[in-house]
């Protein structure tokens, strides 16, 4: 195991929506992310979320209201909560969820990705 | 659920190794310390560590080498690894580990913390 330098790991991939797999720890993954536009609204069904803006600024969209989080903040999606990720500028953020967790959640769209990539 | 802000958490307590949880998820907890000077030698039987320098810079001595995480690093000690955090000067950090985790794992100290305070 060798430490991971979070910047010069963004560094490494430039498309969207495409969590990368940087760490894994006690059958849960942290991901990076890089996000810009409308992400697909959807929900998992066991899994919590939490997302940790390193750059940027993200909106996570519930049905009842806007999260906005900026640098250096982060919010836990429960399971079962709709979301729907939303950054109008790209935004870097870091994922710390369980080895299951599906991308889209319960949903299957253009931005499913299967296999992530560990970089 | 609220978003948490890093830095706002930071200003909310001075002691130093003394873990404050400030999100849960899956089982797991992240948590916010302080860390300056040595900790005690550990290892924790059934959990990976993963420690995050928000500020400062965090040496983490294992028995063979030592890692030197700065801002924006992250190290995964994995379970049964031996360990010891250092920080010269103080330093910010993030943990995420299961919710069982003691601090000083196998070694009772003035350092262990059995209940920590969520903020």
């Amino acid at each position: 195991m060798e430490k991971v330098n979070l910047l010069e790991k963004f560094s490494l991939f430039d498309d969207y929506w495409s969590p990368k797999i940087v760490g894994q720890l006690n059958g849960q993954q942290v991901k990076l992310a890089k996000l810009k536009g409308e992400f697909v609204w959807h929900h998992h069904e066991a899994e919590d979320e939490l997302f940790l803006v390193v750059r940027g600024r993200l909106v996570i969209r519930l049905r009842e209201r806007d999260v906005v989080l900026e640098e250096g903040e982060f919010f836990i999606v429960p399971r079962g909560v709709e979301h729907q990720p939303v950054a109008k500028e790209q935004a870097h953020v870091l994922l710390f969820e369980p080895q299951s967790t599906l991308n889209t959640g319960n949903v299957r769209s253009q931005h499913t990705v299967e296999n992530l990539d560990a970089i």
